[in-house]
């Protein structure tokens, strides 16, 4: 069983240390969604149809966190991430709006909290956007989807 | 029914002029949660009770975050938050981390993304610290749970 | 006729010192245009029209960049703006798009620096999204267009 | 006729994908100006023999601000760049004053944004150090003047 | 006796909450030194004479760093600082460089943290210009020197 | 003797271009104290033995600090360490704790300001988190001890 990593011997923080690991393509999916009531559905809905704002400023604001997770996680080594991706579905059954990050480098460790990142801060300006219209909107199912590169190989999550 | 006060007349992405508002105290409480298998528990919990390490690496990072909103979130206005708190309540029946944010300020403008930006980077740090040992941990219910102070008077989030 | 402020008796670079002013209503106006071959110019007009996707982005990056301000001028004092605005008005005779933005705060010092970053880090941000597809797009005319509040009074550029 | 790579097929803004991209030696040159009035000039002018501040401070503040490049274009690689130089060529003609900056890295993908970006906010730093002095400095010809590396060969602008 | 203030009941990190605290008048200095050897010192000292670019250099790196203190020291308030100084004195009989920084603020909570960091970063800075010629220097006797405003009063500290 | 390399000959600062360097493995090992009163001393040594958690507070500053040195000092280049490792040991008979910082990467140029940053920024955090029980800590002795990698070769510092 693996232990965590990033707790030392006598259990200080720490960061692991990634300069021995030889380079290889690294490519994460993270997943989340921001359920919310009808009438603000419908709102995002027709803006992504007609004008795409609430989900455009979403989408850059996801990317660009991205690019800052390591200011944001402490012990996340800084990485260029060569590419970073934000999608989202907007389902009318569950008055929710799915998001989806991809995050892909040719690097040293995993990339998989560039693309949890980017997920929730784009639920998050998501939120922000609509606020004034809807204070009960909720983020959810926040995960890693799935993971590929380095040693541990190919991650997929067993989606119920 | 309130309207979108992101978007101008054309639909374009704007931030909400406050400088007519007058500052008052402004209080917000966010929260969120995290689940994880048992053993990923029982690790975490161990830790809070012995030594507190991820829950406190945690801790900071969401206090962090929630002076960094404005840098995340593109319409948010930059705030000098004078209070923000971060709790965690391990629930063991539910192999989770339930986590709760407090932001203050006397200001033009509500704190209620300041919490909510405080809760999810704890839950991201969480995961980053014990991602080793559980892939699948999930990051849900990130809500505003209450809110007061500015012309909207207070806000209490009705919990199912 | 007036000093460099920024510069004491013995030449060093220094910080206004603004503690002692009152805070008052601070409004500043500035203004810029990035000029482009017909075909680039074309692309973009059209965007803006049907999807609005380049200048959305150029709106957004210029935004956050206006409350970056203090971290990118090495003696601007940071300042909580409650207000800043990008607009874009294309221009198809001269194959350009003028960028205006408006910052607004109560506060002690002028805030025509976050409203000249603004247009700045739109223009750039335009060249970033077009690059690929005309290098030779130039940035110009940026300037500070109208500027009120504090002891200076009110001024309007005079343009030709 | 190249498309925008920063659009997919509809109409997204995304980042463009370099993980496949091969490292080369990239090269960028970008250029730019400050015009302003007489007197001004010649204060800025005569620092520069004698004491250099104002320059040095706009020297330094581009150097710095092509570090955050990244940070401010919402689509450009963060990319850890190996040499950044600003310089400054007064022109007692014009009373203006040409900045050059010149970026270099073994990457992915080409740095012009980070020498667009040095000159822009070393320009605007000139503004903010001599503001209290000339209002009506205008920013202008802000351009790439040469580029080299990468797929697209070299690209040298032609001045007129 | 005072209790540690960032440490809540149960031992955990937090911010203390100044929401209602009446803003005042904060003004702190901090010194500190970098001793060198005498090779080193003349080049800076020569430098400081003739160009004063090293000194140049790290003043404005500790302006900048003040600005920045609350992203660094995990539990300070983020502040508006209205005016911060850093001073250098040569000091040839010990081939050191003092340095001493001022800052100022109309506010709930002290400004020692940020008149600490300007120095501290102002002493890096020399340090990074010089290394290439003196891997040895040394930064030392970082300290709060004097401190007004808030209800501890005045604090001045008895120097040996 | 080494000449200045930030400089170039007209005494402007510049960034040193590492282009052209070979990537190697660069080590660096920072120190660093703070001395406080012996109240403090035990408070601060208390915890370390409970609950660490002044210590890890800072531990976790320093680490993030080291992330942003590029960002503090001018003319660092911006690096992606692989490791960084802030260590702290109490001294009871001279009531301080001696911080030692340790950062790895594989790069063109060397990480010893990331490792003095690292130092630096935790006893800052040190200072911060004790202030209101004694305002007269004083840091001292930053220094680089031991560097390794590049053509420069090993440094190792003779300790008095």
């Amino acid at each position: 069983m693996p232990e965590f990593t990033h707790l030392d011997k006598e259990g200080r923080v720490r960061m692991v240390d990634v300069s021995d690991k030889e380079p290889t393509l690294r490519v994460a999916i993270a997943g989340g969604m921001i359920s919310m009531n009808s009438a603000t559905f419908e709102k995002i809905h027709n803006q992504t149809v007609k004008k795409g704002n609430v989900l455009e400023a979403a989408r850059i604001a996801g990317v660009m966190a991205a690019k800052k997770t390591s200011e944001l996680i402490p012990m996340c080594h800084p990485l260029n991430i060569t590419h970073i991706q934000v999608d989202f579905s907007p389902d009318k059954e569950t008055n929710s709006v799915r998001i989806e990050a991809t995050s892909r480098i040719i690097g040293q460790t995993g990339v998989e909290m560039e693309a949890l990142t980017a997920v929730s801060v784009a639920a998050l300006t998501i939120y922000d956007m609509c606020k004034s219209y809807d204070r009960e909107m909720t983020i959810s199912d926040i995960r890693l989807i799935e993971k590929s590169g380095g040693k541990s190989g190919r991650f997929v999550r067993r989606e119920e």
